[in-house]
């Protein structure tokens, strides 16, 4: 593929998560590094830009605004704080920039809704900037819960993320934050779970939220640490568990009529080259390579530059399926935060 | 070992499940089978005990009261409805016999206890009939999560076991009918997780156990699938799912501070002589296999046998771990049992 058809992305802020995007830029066929942005010194993301590879041209600019404006910017990245996101993203699409946004997309659903209206009226992409529902296995395991003969109907499913936070983070990173990341764990490891349990219902919504009485809150009324149940018809259900404060596991057990799937490592898969998930059913236990040529922060820029370039050089009209699934997530974990502010009252979600 | 220091075990009825458990007696070096009591025909008990390789001097009785009565057996192995536990474990221990019961102990604990009181009074050995308890992998994953270093402090437990009943099962089998095992799935599968999440938080009891809002109830009112959720201090938690309406699958995940552990098939596991669980914790994931030179259901008769002959031979007074561990059990099934018929509401374990 020629420079020319390549997406080129604008990066915000010289962070880590910045660092490991633009590696995934740089491998990804269908998209470039054109721009980087940063609040602080010209001389360290010159720096930055230089020892991360990005290309030579790369411009940098001293203000998001500016980068914003930039005409050589199709789409841009955004690491910020969730506080910020419906500023900068309803700003990035009025002036017409493609918009890759770090879950959870916004505080809460009706301030999602405002980046959402900003994309349809100005017909600009949007896609969250998680992983791993872009990885080859997720396509996998998609197929093997939908499969009616392997896996039958749903019954039920646990999702789990948990990671044990430095006492560093747990006193200073934005997510333990109520002014910059309000969700906490809930909005961060949580977000990855309500992914994978609407993944195995096939995207449906449940009926109801009801947050479980283990929630750890900091002291600033952060959630730390949380569980929920979510329902759907005929007892199908699914049970999460998020956490800043266990050590980390990453699950998926999906429980079928015929089958049955687990996932170990779901949200970054032990290895870069290949993923695994094991299936069992009609008494055989089996366990499922899939080769992941690109890694999958990879896989999800070029499933982002294709549906951007789809818009730019064809004349299409955005793909709202991303858009759709990151305003599902994000209402189950308001649900989630209602629940647990309302005595773990059950949410009903009918009409929202 | 001597046949005269054998602990012998008389049987109740004809039954696969009385199979299963006399090949495992056939195994133990320290147990014999001396009788077995049918209420049908004789001429079939003594074939069943020809054909399984019963001892050739097996008496066969034609009461369950006549073998109670009989000199030469030890203990007894009681393989009959929930219902039932309570007249004939009370009178066993009476009539001064060992006592191995099967899971659920007794429709509530209220009638747990009559058990508990006849078998203290009268000095005789009680054990549940669960036999992945005595597993020597279980030994190992009580082992891993007690270890500080490897494993820290339990913060999250997650147990399902569920299979796939027949059409004939959900209409005749007796863990469906009320008048015969009344606890449904909650009292056969959710035996099981519960002692899997009271394993693995060391046998404590939680403080509170709410069940969730995804109970299948039949016609009835017998529960065919649900879950619940165990609380400890300081958002220690567990959640179980246990059901006769999903694909077969036994889980235990359980999530320390420093380590996490996976078992996926606690209850029966996949292969006879070997048994495998994972640990993850510091960056590696183990697999550890662990040998299983007897079966379990043998391992259990041996711990059994082993109690009963200090008893008898050495004139020790009984163990009372695995009576105190199946009244807990059942202390918690019935308040699951409790939650689910009084709305969802928590059930406080404080005093019972």
């Amino acid at each position: 593929m020629s420079g020319d058809n390549q997406i080129r992305i604008g990066l915000l802020s010289c962070t880590n998560k910045v660092r490991k995007l633009s590696r995934a830029i740089n491998l990804s066929p269908n998209a470039t590094i054109s721009a980087i942005a940063t609040t602080s010194s010209i001389e360290e993301a010159k720096s930055f830009a230089k020892s991360n590879n990005f290309p030579p041209n790369t411009k940098i600019h001293s203000s998001y605004e500016s980068l914003l404006e930039d005409p050589d910017v199709d789409a841009v990245y955004f690491p910020i704080p969730t506080r910020l996101h419906v500023e900068w993203a309803t700003l990035a699409a009025i002036k017409g920039k493609h918009i890759l946004l770090d879950k959870p997309v916004a505080l809460n659903v009706a301030e999602f809704d405002q980046i959402v209206e900003a994309c349809e009226v100005n017909g600009v992409q949007f896609m969250d900037g998680t992983q791993w529902m872009h990885n080859p296995r997720t396509v996998k395991i998609k197929e093997f819960v939908n499969d009616l003969e392997s896996f039958g109907q749903i019954k039920s499913v646990y999702s789990c993320f948990s990671f044990a936070a430095s006492d560093d983070f747990l006193k200073h990173d934005i997510r333990v934050k109520p002014g910059l990341d309000g969700l906490g764990a809930l909005g961060d490891a949580g977000w990855y779970t309500i992914q994978a349990i609407l993944l195995v219902n096939n995207f449906k919504l449940p009926k109801t939220v009801t947050a479980l009485s283990c929630s750890v809150l900091n002291d600033a009324g952060i959630v730390l640490s949380c569980g929920a149940l979510f329902d759907w018809e005929d007892g199908v259900n699914a049970t999460i568990y998020c956490s800043f404060l266990a050590n980390l596991t990453m699950e998926i057990t999906a429980i079928g009529t015929k089958g049955s799937l687990r996932v170990h490592d779901f949200v970054i898969p032990y290895m870069e080259t290949e993923a695994v998930f094991t299936t069992s059913g009609g008494g055989c236990v089996s366990e499922h390579k899939v080769m992941t040529v690109l890694p999958q922060e990879t896989c999800m820029v070029m499933e982002f530059a294709r549906l951007v370039g789809e818009i730019k050089n064809r004349g299409a009209k955005p793909g709202w399926f991303w858009m759709r699934f990151s305003r599902n997530t994000q209402l189950l974990v308001d649900a989630v935060k209602e629940s647990i502010d309302n005595n773990l009252e059950p949410v009903y979600l009918s009409g929202r």
